[in-house]
């Protein structure tokens, strides 16, 4: 996992599984999704500190590799890293691990927007700094 | 099933089943908010009209029984009844039929409440008439 | 939608909503395989009839993209079409609208596998020929 | 919490959350869940010991009161025990704390089938043994 700082533990519930006895595809963002607030924790204040300021990341466009299926209690690593922030926009970037195997990888899209009228607003300079030092 | 006036159709969905092949339990719930909007919709105007008023109704307790298993591509049939509307509670009973068989029963109690502040408002009587007229 | 032939409908369940008050963005991979689901039934007799002949259909790869957000009640029509069928492999691609309005569009890859072994299983001609006749 | 000598932690996940800005109704049975896949590793050697045997445990009837809302990011703690074990029947009981104050609590009634013909099955001695223990 070359490139990624940080990651979080994700166990596959037995809600998360479909009746193909694997985790239901739809579960990978959620997961991309706990990684991205546990990664705004550590580096950023938290997404909480961002709603405050009246703004809301907006997911634009997500993309996923599903190489080996993940199955009812696994134990996985979800990397991720912050990516490409330019005006409103940012991306990250993730990979999922089972026991050091890249069960999956993908990316997700966002614009910050203000949270009342869902316009695009710059993402903050504190928030760029805090996210282009990890 | 007796004494119901209403339901609404639903159709089991694939990310609804889990490893064992059946409907996880948690999406019954899913299912019964379904018929209550579709309810509120029939006889007050829409759960969005009660929204747009500043209210919200919470979920203060719900109860099941899952009498068979509900599986991929089942066709339900969700009856749903509003019951005992009493300042800013009500209840809502629900059976869930699978080809005239009954295969889930069971109840939600709710309160009113502003959407702002979340403590509870009364029911508008407009609403209580609307849902006693059922 | 030029080039699609087939479409579901589908409505924004309140459980699909998040805190930003719009739908979350995992749950549009369910409303694909909703329309996955009802595309198969429409042309090849059912996901079930695949499933009875031991083959499972595994997602290999997602991509979405969220041109404006769902809502709560929202009726979107989910416009689904199957291309590229080769060996075990098959793609879908998927548009959805909001009263004409194009507010999201994506794919999904997969491929066909014994459901036992999860090894890869050329889809079946006569699936192929049904696909291939929409 | 008196009486409860296990519990395991959860997070409330943005995806978790719904239009109303708290946790949604049905996430309640996932967490519920997540408890007993916990004590169940803790005391008996895991939920897939269970399944490996070519059993499973159908949820038969389940009860939640939601006395406060659970927000995005709570840390919640999930308690547990398991009760009334008789025949093919078990119960579970619940309290949900955040910061020592329970927000909701519940319980689950099970049933042991065979996972093929889903018949009712005893409970496994040595798991009635193990679960009476703790």
């Amino acid at each position: 996992m070359e490139n990624f700082t940080f990651s979080t533990d994700v166990r596959v519930r037995f809600a998360e599984t479909d009746a193909q006895g694997i985790a239901h595809n739809s579960n990978y963002f959620v997961w991309f999704e706990v990684a991205r607030v546990a990664h705004l924790e550590r580096y950023a204040g938290g997404y909480q500190r961002i709603r405050d300021l009246g703004l809301e990341a907006l997911v634009l466009e997500t993309h996923v590799r599903y190489l080996e299926p993940a199955r009812f209690d696994d134990r996985l690593v979800v990397h991720a890293r912050c990516i490409d922030i330019k005006g409103a926009r940012f991306r990250y970037e993730y990979a999922i691990e089972r026991e050091d195997q890249v069960i999956a990888d993908g990316w997700t899209a966002h614009a910050t927007v203000d949270s009342s009228t869902f316009r695009p607003t710059r993402v903050p300079t504190w928030l760029i700094d805090a996210l282009s030092a990890v």
